[in-house]
């Protein structure tokens, strides 16, 4: 039994709630269970250097979580006076995953930043806003497009989402929340598009080594809850 | 007429959404029209260096805004490297407003940290922060009173919030959203206690110095408004 | 009885040194009594980026203090890594009360930076620098009018001067020491105009709430003492 | 034809040169090709502060760069002021691969860290560091052997060595260089024990996602190299 | 010819102003002509963390400029956030030559800083801070003596003064203005003691190399001008 | 008899490897005895701002020291956010000596930098750097050179190489180890050319000051160091 009291396979409540910002030019409050992060693609009519005159555009993401998102306080990070490797670590693939669907060329000389900052916390922060990543970009190429400034279809070329999946009691479970994740075994997740291609593969063995049958496993197990968010994004940008 | 087309002494809609937090021991989700602020309060059994074993505790405040809480995408202070110098005076005016209103000696050697975080913009973040964050406290307070570590009614001596007021168009008014105070010839922030005692005072003219009888009249309507919104609060957290 | 046994609206000792610097455009020792401030005028032929080509100038100001200005020595904010919220909070206040009171479409595509560096503290120093910071920025016109670069009086509409009062003992007193300033109950500082138009009001209650009669009575004291100022400005530059 | 001449599953010339360091308790020159990574092991009596009085002691690792390592010079992070998200990712990850076979209660309160520092890159880098800091690491156990302080073999559980794949020319490819790497399809790396068992995998794709098969493939050329370099670092111990 | 007229052995006015400072225990305006330096020495009843129960006390200086203390306004070091690398090389220089004539024995545990903050800068900022340093530090040592907390005459074991020296136009000259110096083809600063011991020598060639002789009419120079500032402190503190 | 058993005028084995670095344009890994300095020479077609159009080229070095360089493990100056004191005193003094024998208008408008990572230290690191940072410049230099970018003999005018000198035991000493360093009186760092000029002299008393006669003997010595120092650099670079 897992202390979710979940079934190995069953992944937490999903929500996307889109527009959820007057401001920005897509949003979206996606909520895995107690997971909650707060999505919003921010359209910039310019480019990293490196990329100025070449015609080709830029998705970057940017997290961050909210002092008292997690169990005990931690110190904010703009009063640190630096990101941390983890925070890091995590905008780091939640871009290079968005970038892996998205036509870089099609999207022309401008830069949508995708902020993921975490309202609450409870295990799978980085899987719930990957996928919610998704929406909000979704969202601001339609703005574009209604503005005609670009072509969904053309820039976004499949769907992109996540899901965490780990060891825990010796089974292999989905979704973990926070309580599972601090005492699973090994801990992974997984990244793959709307047509089962694989982005990203992250697994780490907490205390001991997995094994190939057990990473098998968890990849089965990803794979068809991938393909629900997958079903689930589509509902919801429909 | 006002741009938002209120009356002159007419505030926003407020809400308070209470316990929107599943870690926070206080929590609100404070909203003055479309100014959304989400106020924790983090109960801590520390307290800054220089109160140890001096019986007194500490009540203070952060502030933040996420990056795409405004019009215009702003960059992340974490990614900066530094607070901004308004960043740390209002989470400073935040964090002395409380105080105004708590007996540190009767809270004991123990610290609540209030972050207020943005999450949406439209002028007032400040007062809307002052406001919310008092019901934060407050119910902090009661979490600790359920569990026998203090007593509310000694440690809250009386409620605090705060109001924004501004010359408009030749017109004293109250609680100006981004596009009034943008416009505003002068530019007023005010601090009261439930009784109708003056915490703090900010006003700054933007272009002409104001006079004598202007001021009077922003105090006028800031009294009018605070009155109202301790009213609201007192119904949020019956 | 004030501590300074001064009578409750007698100002310190004030005076005025100007052309202090050999290397600035404008400058002035300006002293309240023992708060002594070395404000020195800078001009330099560019403006912030987002003046560029506006014809638009800007005025600013920076403010730091000696390590040992005060009674106990600070660390030294260039070794600490940041400028603290207090000091960003008063060059703020600083640039904003000087801005009031100059045309910078007159001034031209210039920037003038005032610094305020406080070589010895006791209480006061951010009303000192307001008041210093103007003799330094008039001198600092007046070389650029000697030099048919601009008209100080086309550029510099008014006066500007600030003072602080406090209520002391259950009296409004003027222009406190450092001993006053610890066991004043509530403090404000004033900056007006020579005509005597607001720019800025800042009250804060230290422990208990300040009343409207309290705040009327040190708005009276404000306004004498700074026409007195303005006086003293008057003269210093005549 | 791989870029490099070599086999599809042909790792480059690999050595280990021990003591380079005059210093520290242990050290290894390791060398993946033209990657060359210098690693040393320091002992300190003093562990993080969340260990105090546990008992457990802690191996953590750091990783740098000579700005000249690559092929177009870098800035010295030193210089920078921050270590960048790749540097902070890679030392987490060689941490988290030593302490996966090391037994920190039989360390007892004592720290090792191991310096990463490469010298010349060729890409591999972090694969190269993992797999020379387990022989620094071993090294500096066996120095504290020699005085009496531990037992390497109740201390050093197995040995833990890593090696990179990628898809190149729609082939499975192992330890890919500079050149091969930057035209790779998927970019594998992988961590795994003496025993086989699997301790971390980060795979990513480039450009297009990248299928199960493909990924079965790369674990296991991963797996044959990395039983390889095993044997490389039991000879080298020996 | 000079630039400024001095013949090649005189030095500029040299004064020392002692008790500038209401707060500090130890001060001194120390002017070499137009450069005037502020040295403040702070006693504090604590010493760095490697001499704790040491029974040795410490001294050590700290060194900035005012921003506009030179011919172009130079940004704030609090504002840039890290002291330059020029700053920490002169800061270390003043508190080596101090503590080159203290017993830090007889001190006992406390630690005396000196900071020296250049007001206006025209060449030989940290010569004029190292010999106003002295004296600054000589009447801290005294108002401890006043206090029976320790000796002047066993602590200050002699004086230590500076001074600048360099080849202008072909010939050793003394005591270099800004001027002088930007045009000097090398450049030298000296630090001896009261009886002619040597502290520090720091000698630089700009552009061509100097040769033994051209050194030695720089050290002759120097002897006679450090000799004239000794006897000008023993003046100033009499 | 000094602690190395080597004779007072006797420099440890020294040696120069070129070629070390695959990618830099110039290398050498110079080693004086147990002191090891790996230092590069990377091109860069660009300048420092002030420099652009002007047609002059620059030359600039930066010192970094691995963790475990010495004795005891020092923290990683990324990780600290900040390069020491030390560091940029050493790196500053490296640029100087290094440009005192380049003619930078014949370099034309480029910018060498020199880095200087010190893999071992036993005293003696920042005299070491200079001597090898010396032929590293040299090969980049002939590398340009081969490249039809430049002529060696227009732009590298002499040798520049570097020694330290100290008074140990009452003798003066040439080229200290930690251990002698630790331990002397008087520690000074001499810069010469291949003819004879000077370049930098760096001399500080440790505890008493130096004589005259003191200081003339480690001229002495440092001559005839560095005339064997620029001899071994001749015949590395034949």
């Amino acid at each position: 039994m897992r202390p979710s009291k979940r079934q190995y396979d069953e992944m937490r409540p999903i929500s996307f709630e889109r527009n959820v910002s007057k401001h920005a030019e897509g949003s979206c409050l996606v909520k895995f269970g107690d997971t909650h992060v707060l999505c919003t693609a921010s359209l910039e009519e310019k480019v990293p250097g490196w990329l100025r005159n070449s015609g080709r555009g830029w998705v970057t993401a940017e997290y961050g979580m909210l002092p008292r998102a997690t169990g005990d306080r931690m110190r904010r990070e703009a009063a640190t006076g630096r990101q941390g490797g983890r925070t890091l670590e995590i905008q780091r693939l939640i871009g290079r995953s968005l970038r892996a669907v998205v036509d870089l060329q099609a999207l022309g000389e401008m830069q949508i930043t995708i902020d993921c900052d975490v309202l609450q916390a409870d295990g799978g922060t980085r899987t719930a806003s990957i996928t919610g990543a998704w929406v909000a970009l979704h969202d601001c190429l339609r703005w574009m497009e209604a503005r005609q400034m670009t072509s969904v279809s053309k820039v976004l070329k499949d769907h992109v989402a996540a899901i965490s999946c780990g060891i825990h009691g010796g089974h292999a479970v989905i979704d973990l929340d926070y309580e599972e994740d601090s005492s699973a075994g090994t801990d992974a997740n997984f990244v793959m598009t709307g047509k089962g291609g694989m982005v990203e593969i992250q697994a780490t063995a907490e205390g001991i080594p997995f094994t190939q049958e057990e990473f098998d496993a968890l990849i089965a197990l990803a794979r068809k809850g991938i393909a629900r968010l997958v079903n689930l994004q589509q509902l919801a940008v429909a």
